[in-house]
């Protein structure tokens, strides 16, 4: 769908600033609700004392009287705008001056998040070229077709990073297809023009655009006058008011069209930044890879820009799998493309990605969801549009009590976004910098009834990597109009009722004499047709012919060729366009934002930086190392071997020369949670291992006949890392 | 690459007729194997009793001393031919008379396996319709986008169609990835044009093409000329000689070229099928889908044909992540595209499927393979290049003795052969139905070394699944030479080695004066001289000037800028552009064969059809039916939902109206292996179900908190039925 575009725009937005007592909350929160529910771990804690004390400084600072000071007077000014907007909907004010006013609105908030940015401590700062640095030479990914030159927006993934994509996605087909009883589909990327058409994406599916008049050369326009407009900014001999212009420029660059943008092109003389040379006016670049189908060149298509459409167009099929029952689920996990004019941030924006899309199809009035009460009284943190207009930073509240108040819509999306946020902390996103963002009346698609994304804060910014949205019937409705194709779903009426039925009776006999074979298209044309153009055709052909129009042909029909006969039916169902839910997932955005959010440095030591990964997205779970290349240890490392294989843990074994404290830092630098070291003391009867804990470089003897178990237990995070140092002893070294 | 081209191109070949004996043969061999190697379960028996008797009877009547004479004087034509080949290839014959006698030879090929095909008896043969009436209504897939009038030759899975596939990608990176300890990759199917005009795509990546002359209708040439043919052959009015003419055509139509296509058009005069128009001469049709990344139009690119190009590309990161060692191996599961004239076949030829790819690095001088001895004895059936031309059936062998025979070049083709095997056989491949076929000489791309295809017997004939080739150095090679980057592994010397070194001293101060910011250029360039380009540039050097290209320019360098240094230097490693052995898996055909060799009918109802699919890659591992509709059974059913969720176990409840009969016809439609049944004796404390075996219908009655652990055990098969039988007490009814 059309909105789903917005989850490729990265948004700046507002940081809440109570994060220290949200977080808290978070896990006070969670626990009793994993107590409700019956789950016995709890989400292993994501921070090491040392670290988690360095972020709640930098959450208190980000909160400190000084800073709100700072920020009253810009979320007063917000508010007023707000306000105004508000009001101005109430009296029905005209589209124009309404959408002047969000623009505003949009210009004033901007304002107050950059300030929020800007103000947030040094300290705090993450550095983002360490951790390219390890991505790109541990091989998680990299630039694809680099010894070509590479391709700007497509990233190859090595093997770390394709075990930790591969394990993000067996966890999202756990927890939503398996879990929810989903159905799942796999569609084709080749996608026919008339299908995009339909949805809307080949007239609608664009960014603005520039070219330089001379050579030809592409710039997407917001990006263009961004860099020209900070450029100028940053120059000394630009004068106050031309800076403050400009400044006023970049706050409100995402709410223009064509016209603004070509309008502040001309004003400050903007020029292509390669050659100097004029620019010409925006034009809408679709952002749809084509191609086309058989060798006539005569059949478009396109490389999918979202998986949903794959499922919509498999609606019959899957609501007949389900039974003809509402309501239901459809799930796909697969590539979307998009051809970004000038991709930049690394897999924030890229051009060919994976998506994981869930197409829930409910009764459009009735969005209640049994499940809700299991996630009653699990909290997120909330954005909604209300406190973005006020200028009012995000609040943390139970999703039961945000859908009881009406903050989000309804029990079916209020589930998803509850269960969108547990499958986010479960592959290791950090609950403090995860919020729900609502969208603002003029950011939803118009059949939208409600939208809510899931943002992650990351050294981009506030990065959107969930979409859930109730699209209405939108989608649905596209389809069977192109296609004149019913899809819908039969629901039972409480009381059967009569109903007043008019059809067109065709008299065959005539109408084949007359025209032959088109006779059976007449037929089929008269079934299709709406009591109200029977109707029509009544009144025309009781004074003269009938002009029938079916496809490029008209056929005049008269009162001898067919009758109209009325009659009244018994009926027990009434036919429904479902609603659609529709959450949908980027995972290269959210397997960025966990590397950031996993990424650490060691404490006296920040040239030595590691991947604190959840156990059970890690790519590999332990690393085997013995302690000297003594070939006496090899039977036990034989052991150790067999063991871990025995329960399918992936392990590597780091036998290579090197003290065992730099090939722990190898392999704390890939994320490996677990290391399992063969020293000396394991030749004792019964063998035992040391068993190490990366993130805390903790260590416990284990004996190895129970090494496999405690592997499975520590890797699936069924037994967090305290419960094992309280069963086994631990082991203290000076080897780390 | 190439060849693999080959893997989507159905080879209708002769069929073993000792199956029965090898059967036998195999089942001994791999018990034997299992012993040996400590896997504790065999594989489970394919059919029940029943069926397997229909099958042997077959396979008997296959060798049958009457077909057997019939297609004695077949085989010696064949062996004519191969002798002759052989003959003139040692006597250093034209190509051109070598070329002449393979198409001969071919021909008499075909005729002996088209006279095998058509000689297995009617009660063999497979309702095809059936199947497929299944496939669709079940939705394990279907066309796609039907709503809008379909594309032929791509498909959507449904649910069902969804999890099968997965759960064979899943065993197939366990199998292959995980227990090999392979290097996966996750590359883009986008990919530039450069890249792909090296690994000679752009250039040779085609199948031949006819067009309507007046409406531009396009036609595969082969398929065209087949259709035509076989048409004319059936028409009473075709006389003998005719009727041979094109019998022999059709025989010797897989080597045709475009030459012998027209003559044949010409020939017989044949025309478009649709309008009878005239046709064009055989053109060369790229299959690979156009497209073009970024705004500007100048970027070319196409959608991968094959994951393969995505793993060179990246060699050089791989060999760093494996420390630089040799061999490795770097695997990658994903989408391949194929614009296919005019698909058809089903899953057979699509234009959009999913392929694992499996590119194992080794020395090209030692290809041997420590694991190796683990497979030696594994017994697979080969039909080998030589026993083609012999017109001899294929055999059955151990790996080991292929090897040891040069049947198969090296020790890694054959443990890869074996590997591959042993997949196809888990994911439910019949293995008498499985050989592998040696490529003839002239079907190799000229720098293979060795390919052997493993082919699936279906209804479609011999499809080739999974292709396996030795493709020497050449990728790397070619993506070298394209982008002037050394592909190269270092291997070191068992003893060093003096070698003498000439290099190009550049005298920079003179050079940089004489041609400014393009010294740098023409220092790289004289650093990336041959020895014998050094020598040629000292000789024109010594009598004037050097004209040193670089890139487009040309630049003309005297005796006073640069000086030739000779010295010597101790090396103590070589570089080596390694070979590659490819496994090439197509996952979508091997699905589509997995299917088939599934598919069963209930002796005695011809009507209820079902799926007997391996538990392992069952889409659903278990049905839950209460044996009625009585509430009192309902906390049961929740305690049996809440025990296979434990255990993670993929189930479905079935409790709709509908005799338990017809429940278990709907389940064991769609593959699910086994059924949980809730009956009235469950009740009695302790409470108990009864478990059902689909294929043979068996029950047990088990122990509810025994079932959990039961259920796993099977659906992983750890445990065979047999066994669970011995374990737990049969279950007699009359319900079935």
């Amino acid at each position: 769908m059309i909105s789903t575009c917005l989850i490729r725009r990265v948004v700046l937005a507002g940081r809440f600033y109570q994060k220290a007592t949200f977080a808290q909350e978070f896990f006070k929160a969670e626990t009793a609700f994993n107590k409700k529910v019956g789950r016995k771990t709890s989400i292993a804690p994501r921070f090491t004392k040392k670290s988690k004390l360095k972020l709640s400084e930098y959450l208190r600072n980000m909160a400190s009287p000084e800073i709100e000071a700072q920020l009253a007077p810009l979320r007063i000014a917000v508010k007023e705008y707000g306000d105004l907007v508000r009001q101005l909907k109430e009296q029905g004010a005209p589209k124009i001056d309404i959408d002047k006013a969000v623009i505003e609105l949009k210009a004033r908030k901007k304002k107050l998040e950059d300030t929020e940015v800007a103000l947030a401590p040094k300290e705090a700062s993450f550095d983002r070229l360490k951790l390219e640095d390890l991505l790109k030479r541990r091989f998680f990914y990299d630039q694809s077709f680099s010894i070509y030159g590479g391709v700007t927006g497509l990233y190859d993934f090595g093997p770390m990073g394709c075990a930790l994509k591969a394990n993000m996605l067996q966890e999202w087909r756990k927890h939503f297809i398996l879990e929810e009883g989903m159905l799942e589909v796999d569609c084709t990327s080749l996608t026919p023009e008339p299908v995009l058409k339909a949805s809307g994406h080949v007239d609608r599916f664009a960014d603005w655009m520039v070219k330089d008049v001379k050579n030809g050369e592409c710039f997407r326009a917001d990006h263009l006058i961004k860099n020209a407009a900070e450029k100028l900014i940053g120059d000394k001999k630009t004068d106050e008011a031309t800076k403050s212009a400009l400044q006023d420029v970049l706050a409100r660059l995402e709410g223009f069209d064509d016209k603004d943008m070509q309008e502040v092109i001309t004003k400050f003389g903007f020029k292509s930044p390669s050659t100097g040379n004029e620019l010409t006016p925006p034009i809408a670049f679709n952002l749809m890879f084509p191609s086309q189908i058989g060798p006539t060149g005569d059949f478009k298509a396109y490389l999918r820009p979202e998986t949903a459409q794959g499922i919509f167009v498999n609606f019959k099929r899957l609501l007949e799998f389900n039974q003809g029952k509402l309501p239901f689920a459809a799930a796909q996990i697969g590539l979307g493309f998009r051809n970004e004019i000038s991709p930049r941030q690394g897999l924030i924006r890229v051009r060919e990605f994976t998506m994981c899309e869930i197409e829930h199809f409910v009764d459009p009035n009735d969005k209640s969801f049994p499940k809700f009460k299991k996630v009653h009284s699990y909290p997120v943190v909330l954005f909604s549009a209300c406190n973005q207009m006020d200028g009012q930073p995000a609040v943390s509240m139970t999703i039961g009590e945000a859908v009881e108040k009406g903050i989000v819509a309804n029990e079916t999306l209020g589930y998803y976004m509850a269960r969108t946020h547990m499958y986010l902390v479960k592959v290791g996103v950090d609950p403090r910098r995860l919020r729900f963002r609502q969208h603002l009346g003029n950011e939803m698609a118009h059949y939208a009834q409600d939208c809510w994304d899931a943002e992650i804060l990351t050294s981009y910014g506030w990065i959107e990597c969930v979409g859930n949205a109730d699209r209405s019937c939108y989608d649905l409705t596209q389809h069977s109009k192109a296609t004149n194709t019913k899809l819908v779903a039969e629901k039972k009426l409480e009381q059967p009722k009569t109903v007043d039925v008019v059809e067109v009776v065709p008299n065959m006999a005539v109408l084949g004499k007359e025209f032959k074979k088109d006779a059976k298209r007449i037929q089929t044309a008269l079934a299709q047709m709406s009591e109200e153009s029977i109707e029509d055709l009544e009144k025309q052909i009781s004074t003269g012919a009938f002009k029938l129009k079916v496809d490029d042909d008209e056929f005049s029909l008269t009162s001898n060729m067919l009758s109209v006969k009325r009659s009244t039916k018994t009926v027990h169902v009434e036919e429904i366009t479902p609603s659609v839910i529709e959450p949908s997932f980027g995972i290269g955005r959210i397997m960025y934002a966990v590397l950031e959010h996993s990424f650490r440095q060691r404490e006296g030591d920040e040239q030595r930086t590691f991947l604190a990964l959840r156990p059970r997205v890690a790519p590999i779970k332990c690393s085997v190392l013995p302690i000297s290349a003594n070939e006496r240890l090899n039977p036990i490392i034989d052991a150790v071997r067999e063991e871990l294989s025995r329960y399918e843990l992936s392990y590597r074994v780091d036998d290579s020369a090197g003290s065992i404290g730099r090939r722990y830092a190898r392999t704390d630098e890939i994320g490996i949670p677990f290391g399992v070291t063969v020293d000396f003391e394991s030749e004792k009867e019964p063998w035992t291992v040391t068993v190490r804990h990366a993130e805390s470089m903790e260590q416990v003897r284990v004996d190895l006949t129970e090494l496999g178990s405690l592997m499975l237990a520590l890797s699936t995070e069924r037994m967090d890392w305290e419960t094992a140092k309280e069963k086994y002893p631990i082991f203290e070294t000076k080897s780390d």
